[in-house]
């Protein structure tokens, strides 16, 4: 079996972001990312800053691990990144995981296609906006989407200003019938004090809420906070 | 046309718990409720103390009082009381949003079989834990959740104590094919005091996760705060 670069294996959690917000799950976040956001709450995982915690494991090893911290307490697990679409050999713990009965969801910015996509049980493709200052490929969102026809994705776009939101709603209109969420962006991932923190993503969360209350080209979408952020800060792990 | 007894129709918002969560829904409460539940949060749909609200309306004028607030802004409407399931006739309004394309949601605590039950996107069915002080008719659940069986109900069970918790598990165990959801309990849903309100619920939340990461019983489930009262506190109309 082939080596997968993993970052951190930790839960049992909740999933504090989007269309499975609050489902419990294992979390396995892999290195290496092809974007570089400036808001990149997990810059640790491609800017080297971190290098000496990645660890080379075939699939088998990541399940063990998996069964070692999560024991029998778990039946879904959460790839994360980074981007773990750069991966090709990740498809072997997708389809270990699909043997073991476990249910997966995957999350990537959409700029790499990857056959095992089509084995993920909620896939997101979360492609970034302009605050971001990444170019977003469409023609190769179309085609992934495209790809997985039988098994539509659902969609969902950070948000930290109004441009981001123009963005957000070009993306939502593109694929209307596909499952769309946005989400408050986290202005301040460094700060220790969850008090402020959490104040300003309220403040923001509920900027969202009017923006898109009364705009009738955003109809069917959903509007979240990452819940993880208002209990745990932006502590790590957890 | 015949006559349903509306507590109040606002919106657009968004749906504040449950499997949902974050959807941009307009909402219409009914008027009744076969239960008393020591906690109910909308106590004023069947405890007399609002009876001058309520409106006895066609589905045709519930579909007139949607557009004319919800206008252009929305294509889904949740359905909310009091225990809508009571009314025979809500069919007519469930139909009537069908044929407009909208999509629907609607909560019940399951004590009460409707045929258009089937005809509701999301069904959510949320069975009253002791501390409600309420007693579930298993069997009537268990003929309910048969009577769906293309269409699954998912399942939602509100915690206040351990003693609840134990009933949760119960019903997670007793039907472990739907998908299942734990929500906080707000113990004190008067007070304007909405920074004590939120900490006091944020520590639940933590509770309740403490209590249920670690529980092998407890595998594919989610746990999930009430993200309105998070916001807007005990508010009305929101
Ligand atoms: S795509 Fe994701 S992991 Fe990569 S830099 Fe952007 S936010 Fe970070
Ligand atoms: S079933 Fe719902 S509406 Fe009825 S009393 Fe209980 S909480 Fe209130």
């Amino acid at each position: 079996m082939s080596k997968i670069p993993v970052m951190e294996i930790f839960g049992p959690t909740i999933q504090g972001e989007g269309i499975v917000i609050g489902q419990k799950t294992m979390f396995v976040r892999t290195a290496g990312c092809d974007y570089a956001c400036t808001w990149c709450d997990s810059s640790f995982t491609w800017d080297g800053s971190s290098k000496h915690l990645i660890k080379q494991m075939t699939a088998t090893e990541i399940w063990h691990e998996l069964k070692n911290i999560g024991g029998d307490y778990f039946d879904f697990v959460t790839i994360s990144g980074g981007n773990p679409a750069l991966l090709k050999n990740l498809g072997e713990l997708v389809t270990l995981l699909k043997d073991k009965k476990v249910q997966t969801a995957l999350e990537t910015q959409g700029s790499k296609w990857q056959d095992w996509f089509k084995d993920i049980d909620f896939l997101t493709l979360s492609p970034k906006p302009p605050s971001s200052q990444m170019e977003t490929d469409f023609n190769k969102l179309d085609e992934i989407i495209a790809q997985l026809e039988e098994k539509q994705p659902n969609l969902k776009v950070v948000v930290f200003n109004e441009e981001d939101l123009a963005y957000a709603k070009k993306v939502h209109l593109r694929y209307p019938k596909l499952s769309f969420c946005l989400q408050v962006g986290n202005d301040d991932s460094m700060t220790t004090n969850n008090d402020v923190l959490r104040s300003n993503l309220l403040a923001k969360y509920e900027w969202l809420l009017e923006k898109t209350m009364h705009d009738s080209e955003f109809k069917n979408i959903r509007v979240l906070p990452q819940l993880h952020t208002y209990i745990w800060g932006n502590k790590r792990g957890v």
